[in-house]
Parts: C-alpha cells; structure tokens; sequence
C-alpha cells in the first residue's frame, strides 16, 4: 500500500481526551425524559429513563465484553476514530475484550456477516476517513425476518452489544433493535453513535453529529478558492449547490465561513412559502444590482434541499409520488411542472428511487436556478454551476472530528458496559477545548415522534432543521445584505492539521454562535 | 475585512528565497539560441541571443526603475507572489524603484490603467490565491491601434520595463511587445514570467510553470476523497473531469497522485487514433471486470481536453466551427455527430465563443462517456460526473508556489535590470530544495514556431503535450492495470502548509519524474 505523506502523520497522530475521559468515569442518573404516548406504546421497555451523566470517580471494575458494531448511511468523516474509541474504551475495561464489525451496514447484522477489529487492524484506519474498513449500507432493519436475524446474530455471537453509528433513520433503527431485543430475552444492549454530515441530528445533549465539521471546512475551501477566482476574473456567477439532504444546515455554515453574495436557505422559503417566480425574482435582484455597480460576477449558494422547501415544488414532486406521471396532478401542479426547463421535468420523471419516488437529491437545482435567472436577466450573464456533496464525507476528519468521534467510541464503550440499551452516546461543550468536553447517554426514544412515511406512520427522529430563530441564522440575516452588493469574500483555505491550534482545532461557527460564544 | 486564521498565517508566511537570489546575482550569456527562419523574420531585434544564466557574485549596482506588471489569463495560484517577488527584487535594486499594476489585464496595458502597488498594498496579499490584487483579462494586444497604445502607455508612465505574467499566448504576446518596442525604438523591456495550471508550458530551461502544483494537489485531494467514498459505499463509478485545456498534464499527475482505476490521456488517445467506440469499449472493460469481481465502484479520471484528442471528434469540431451547422458536413462527422447525446449535439451546436467555434472547454465530455458507457454496460451501473477547475485556479499557492513565484518575480526583477528585453524568467533545479534552485533568462523566441491559428500561419510558444515517452506517463503505464482492477486508491488530503517539509514543501510526482528522482 502506498500510502501518502499525510496519510503516515494522520495514522501517527493521537487524538485527544475529554477530562473525564482519561480515567474511568461513573454514569448515574440525571434528569428524566419524557416521550408522546404512541412512542411509549412502542417502546414501553426502553422508554422514559433518564439521561445519564458521566461524572469522574471509581466507577465498578470493568470486564471482558464482545461488542458488534455497525456504520450505517452516507460517509462521514470520523467514521473510523469512532470504531478505534470504541476498541480503545473496551480494551480499557479488559484486553480480553472484542470488537466485530459487520460488514456493508446493518445487513451484516442481519446475516452475521463481520470480520474481527483487532488492534492490529484498526491501527491501520486511525484519523483516516471513509468507512472502508468495514464497509457501509443502508438496510433497515425493519421487517419481522430481519429481526429475527439481528436477534439470531446477537446471540450467535454472544454479543454483549452493538453500536449503531448512523444518523437520524439508523437511531430510529438502534432503539427498535434495543426494545425488540429485550421484549425477547436477549442481552444484547443496543447503543446509538450521531453521525451525518448533513448535520440534522442535534438537540441539547448532541450539539452536532459527526462529520459536519469537516464536510462544511471541506466546502468551504473550494468555495472560498471559487470567490477569490470569481473576484480575480469577475466574469461568472457561480451558483454552487452544496449537499445536506433536507435542512441547510451546511449552506448555512459555509455562508458564515466565506460570506457568498447569497446563501439560500430552504427552511427560510418554506417559512415565507416563496414561490419560485419569488425565489428567482430574489436573485434577479441581487445579480441585477451587482451589474449595476460593475460587478459581473458573484457567488450564490444553493441547499441541496431547497427545491423540496419551494412549497408548489414541494406539491408537486408530492403529487408525482402519488400519480406517478403528471397527467393526474392538479392543475396548480401542472403549471409548475410546465415552468420548469426540460431537463428538471426529466429528472422529475425519470429518476425515481426504488419505491418510485422522485430523487429530489439528483435534481440539479444550480442550473434550475440558473435557467430560470437568466431568462429574466437583461444584460451579459455568464453563469457556472458546481456540485459539492461527496468530497466532503470521505475525507480526512478534521482535528475536531477525530477527536470527538474518538470520545463518541469511548463512551459508547461505557454505554455499552454499563448495559444502557437505547442509549446514543453524547459528548457535549463542544465548543470548549477538548479536555472539558463532557460526557453522557441520552435515551434515543426522547429524541422521537410519530410522523407519516410512505402513507404510515412510523416512530421517527424528527430531523434539525435551521431554526430561523437561532443564532446562526441572526449573523446571516445581519450580515447578508452588505454581502449581496460586496465582494468581501472570506477565504478558510484547506483543512489543517498541524500548527497553530487557533487553525487546526477550531469548530464550525455553527456550532460557536448556538453555544453563544 | 474578516480574514481567516488561515489567511492571516499566510499572510506573515516568508517564502524561501533559492540562495543565488539572497545577493543580487550576475547574469553571463550561456548557450546560443536558434529559431526558425520565420521566427527570425518576424523578430529581428530579439531572436537569436544566448541563454543568460545568473552566477553569485558582484554584479553592477542597482538602479531606480519604473516598472508595470500585468497578469495575462486564467488564475493560477501564486500570482500574487509574482508580483511580491518583483517589488522585493526592485526595493533590493533602489527604495525609489515603482511598481505599477495594469488593470485587468493586457487592455489595462493599451487603456494605460494603473494602479501603484506599494509595498503597503502588496503586504496584503503576500501568499494569497487569485488574481485580486490588480484583476486580470483575455486581451491579447494584436492589432496596430492595440500595439500603438501600449507604446503610448509605456511612454506616458516613462516605464523601464513591463513584466507579462501568464501562459503561452500571453508570453508570445510579451515577445511581439518587445520586438515592436524595439522597432519603436521604445526603451521599455518587457519580461514574461510562465503561469498556467495546465502545466502545459514547459521545457529544459522551465521545469514547471507557476500554478500547476496547488492545481494539481487541489484536485488530489478531492479525487483522493471521492475515491474512499466510492470504496466504502461501494456504489458508484465516479468520473471526474479534470480542467487543463489541451494536455492531459493535471490528469497524470492526478492520476499518479491517487491512483484511480483509469486515467484517460488525450495524447494516448489521439497517438493511438482511438475512435470514441473504442474508447468507451475500453472503459465498459474495465467496469465490467471490476464488477466481475464484485467491485461495483469506481473512479475514472477525465481530462478537459479529451474530446478534441478523439480524431473523429476534432474532426467534426473542425468543421463545425467552419460551417455552423451540422448540415453541410462530412457523412463521417455527420454520422459521429449522430451517435452523441442530445445534451452534447446541443453544447457542439449551441455554445459558440465571440468567434463562432465551439466551446470545448464547456462540452461535457464526462457525461458523454457516461451516457455512451452506460448504453453497453451489462448489470447495474450506478455513476457520478464530476468537474474540478475553477477550484484550483485561485487557491492559497501551495508552499513550493509560494516559493516558486516569490523566485520568479525576484528574477524577472533581475532581466528588467539587466535590460533582458524579450526574456522570460526561469527557475531550474525545481526538484531541489529552494536553496539549490538556479536562476536563468531565456529568449521567448527560443520557444516559437509558426502555426495555423484561425486559417493564419502565426508566431506561437508551441504548448506542451504529455510526452508519451517521458518518465511520468511510463510511470502511468507501469501501474495501471494493476489499479484498473484493484481499488488501491491514494489520497493525498488538503494542502498543509506548516509542519513536516516532506509534507509541505514536496511538488510534483511530475516535475520529480521528469527530473529522474
């Protein structure tokens, strides 16, 4: 294997603890949660406990335990430092510890597939991104057979637990694991670890799911390099869509970071129920006024959910669900559909999911916008569309990352041992330097609620979204006028690693301003 | 101005100076240089005249100078380390020395706009990507009115030199401006200084132009990460255009740098005269060995210039751009432009430059080869297109630009001095450390030929091509069948600028193979 320069430093490099961490810390009891009662009737064993809070003292002697764990969805960076924790906080407990990982996500579960995680290996994955030491999917473990075959795994394995590392859906999917496990006799405590770079799966007890912090520094280098190159050629707009599912949490962060000409925010359209004729005549607008200044260039960013926020966009990619095709949609549909360029209609028609449904990811809503902008734009507009999704998830976890992800793992293994079943692992002052982090499990079912999917409805994590009423958004509103006329570009270069901690080991602004630092 | 922590590190960065240049050195003419009897015609004044090479020692003293500097072009990273070099080189000759920047580019030269750029103002962008600092353009001065109007410029602002930053246009342009000067008998030199990502201008005396490092480890570090995704999610096949006009030079780089399972080169293809059936039969190949052995990923690396590198295609974009339209060319071309996409007939018909041709930097060619692959592939086929550019033209410079830049505008400093008229600034050695880099002037003349350029036979710096028996591609040919159907990827991660040298301070796999390391 050739491995690179940083590559060697990054397998080197030793994340740092959280205090409380250094030694064996004791959970107790904190506060109690509550849940809606339909999440009681499906819960009713893991349901109502309290959070439980790590405090620093003699805690009960550890012991061998074997530990399954899972990564599930979408890479996000930190993936394996949350596996090398997890090693290093079981082998704490004893050094006859195991750790098995299933392979390709949650149908390893389901089949027993998985492969031993020594030290040896996992010495090989340490900082280093991707989820390819053992592979990741998106199975869900749902049905009554693939129950049976988690709960057949666990026991063939004698497992003591699993670690589910996933986002929203894959916790979802720990708790009804946990709950079903012991409605039928298995020890097999089921523990839950907040990943998504999409960075929806937050609360008060997770101020951020893993990964969003290198995905958004990740962005915003390559936007920064795209304002400081539309400044020096002043001759495109570049409309830049950026990915995060549904909320705009990364657009909105990497607004904050390299202060664009115009940060689109989807929960912003859908609160203010803007149209696309709207939405449009919004960026007319400010392109319009930047020529009027000489300032033929600009840098727009675009959610990569925003086409879902557009309420009559909204309707009708709803409607296309139902019908299928749009000769039965209503007529405020049609027109909809009618509005848009050829190419978005193919994408609405033609790339449905396996359940028939519209791919809203794959719509290319930069060059819907652009279409639609330079319909209406009078004067030269030259315009260049960008897509950054996948970059951002596999790369190397920026130092926050490592070391938060490498704290996730480690009180997952606390979780594990001290049998907190339906637990996620929660790290929190997150904006704190590292050694004050503090540590604690929160019951996954207090995060849930009922909602409909595909016509049922089911017990769900509800998503994040931005709050219009937080900080993040406030210092966008405050600042994105004198930003839409300007060029005060803001330059956050690549992720470092090395050096001045100031660079190296700071967080998402994000993540500062909800701390009100 | 909100900088970054990483911007204001950069900021107080001082490149390394190559030991010859830490006193003024002397230049002594080296080997005689030739050019062909039309060059000679065409350039009478400055053909001919020897390499100069600069020794340590005492030189003649320094003098006064009024010197312009304009950037030529596309961005690349360190641009604005040019021109700190050249104010730096300038103090070192005479604190009363001036430096002023033309205006976007060669019309700022003929228009006479200027800005002073003083050693307060250029503080601010040492170490920065992008052009900024005093814009940049696509002008060439051609005509006599144009011609007429630089000498005017040069007269009225009583400059002792110009110094030309930018690519292989742009330096024939500094060449035909030294000539005319001459024959005006115009005392302003004029010196170039070799800038292009593309990496395209090069030769015995310049190793590398500026540029070409920080575009080529921006994109390593994206290919790198989008290369652990594909092997984790285990999903798609990615293909990743890479920028770089016509030589496929960022491709091969790229492609040595990470590894991917194919690295398509526009100078194989045309060597080879590969029509596009056997090009996409090539790469059906390989995907389907790789899904026999159940490996349903990939990455594939794309280079801008392809597509005019398939004879069937430059064919037909040949007479595109003669006759309009597809109805008055060949059956051959009217058959290979029938076997396109939709989407790609549209770009070849629809998306013309000022002079009626076709724009084959906008073609689509990733999502032609994904279209045409997925036709003949058999089993699920999943892909994404990607375009990395403009992301990496206007970066931080890496630290070997920062040096490598810093150097240059030291010595193009130097040849102003010297009364170099028509010389472009070399730095050798590049391999080296920074100390042990040399310092050379070279006639621009030295690097022209005549060539058919618009139906006219004219005076160019021929570009570059890969060189299909040059070390780099053999290294290439060497390892990629071994890559084809592996998944051996690299991933050399963002650029670092502090810390380990061997880390920070590397260039490129290429520059390193072709200097036999």
């Amino acid at each position: 294997m050739d491995r690179s320069p940083l590559e060697k430093l990054r397998l080197a490099y030793e994340p740092s603890l959280p205090k409380i961490l250094q030694s064996r810390p004791h959970f107790s009891p904190g506060e109690a949660t509550s849940s809606p009662q339909e999440i009681k009737n499906l819960f009713p064993r893991t349901c109502g406990r309290p959070i439980m809070r790590a405090t620093a003292g003699a805690s009960r002697p550890g012991h061998a335990m074997r530990v399954g764990v899972v990564l599930s969805g979408g890479q996000a960076a930190g993936g394996h430092n949350v596996i090398a924790g997890l090693l290093d906080g079981l082998m704490c407990l004893s050094s006859e510890s195991r750790l098995l990982g299933f392979l390709d996500g949650p149908s390893g579960i389901v089949n027993n597939k998985t492969k031993e995680l020594t030290p040896d290996l996992v010495r090989g994955y340490r900082n280093l991104g991707g989820f390819d030491m053992i592979g990741s999917g998106r199975t869900k473990i749902e049905t009554d057979e693939q129950l049976k075959g988690a709960l057949q795994t666990a026991v063939a394995l004698k497992l003591d637990a699993i670690v589910v590392i996933g986002g929203d859906d894959s916790n979802t999917n720990a708790a009804i694991l946990a709950e079903y496990f012991l409605a039928n006799n298995c020890k097999t405590v089921v523990v839950g670890v907040p990943k998504t770079i999409d960075g929806d799966l937050k609360n008060s007890y997770i101020p951020a799911s893993f990964g969003f912090d290198t995905a958004c520094k990740t962005y915003n280098e390559l936007i920064g390099n795209i304002g400081r190159d539309a400044m020096s050629a002043k001759k495109y707009t570049h409309f830049i869509k950026l990915m995060g599912r549904s909320a705009s949490h990364i657009a909105l962060e990497c607004g904050l970071s390299c202060h664009p000409n115009m940060v689109l925010i989807g929960e912003e359209v859908a609160h203010k129920k803007m149209t696309l004729a709207q939405l449009t005549a919004q960026v007319v607008d400010v392109i319009t006024r930047r020529m009027e200044r000489g300032l033929n260039y600009g840098v727009i960013l675009v959610p990569e959910g925003l086409i879902e926020f557009i309420p009559e966009v909204g309707t009708l990619i709803g409607e296309l669900n139902q019908h299928g095709t749009p000769d039965k949609i209503s007529a405020a549909s049609k027109s909809c559909f009618d509005s848009l360029p050829e190419e978005i209609q193919k994408q609405l028609l033609l790339d449905r999911d396996p359940h028939g449904n519209v791919q809203v990811s794959l719509i290319e809503t930069e060059k819907l916008l652009i279409s639609a902008v330079s319909r209406q734009i009078k004067g030269k507009f030259s315009s260049q569309a960008h897509f950054f999704g996948y970059e951002g998830r596999a790369g190397f976890p920026s130092n926050f990352d490592a070391h938060y992800c490498y704290a996730l793992g480690h009180v997952a293994s606390l979780l594990c041992s001290e049998g907190l079943t339906g637990y996620i692992s929660c790290v929190g002052n997150l904006h704190l330097p590292t050694p004050q982090w503090t540590v604690a499990g929160l019951p996954i079912t207090q995060m849930m609620n009922m909602e409909m999917r595909k016509g049922k409805s089911r017990p769900v994590i509800q998503k994040a979204l931005v709050d219009l009423k937080g900080r993040p958004f406030a210092a966008l509103e405050k600042q994105r006028a004198a930003w839409a006329l300007g060029s005060d570009y803001r330059f956050p270069g690549p992720i470092q690693f090395f050096g001045d901690k100031e660079l190296t080991d700071a967080t998402t602004l994000t993540l500062q301003l909800e701390a009100g630092v």
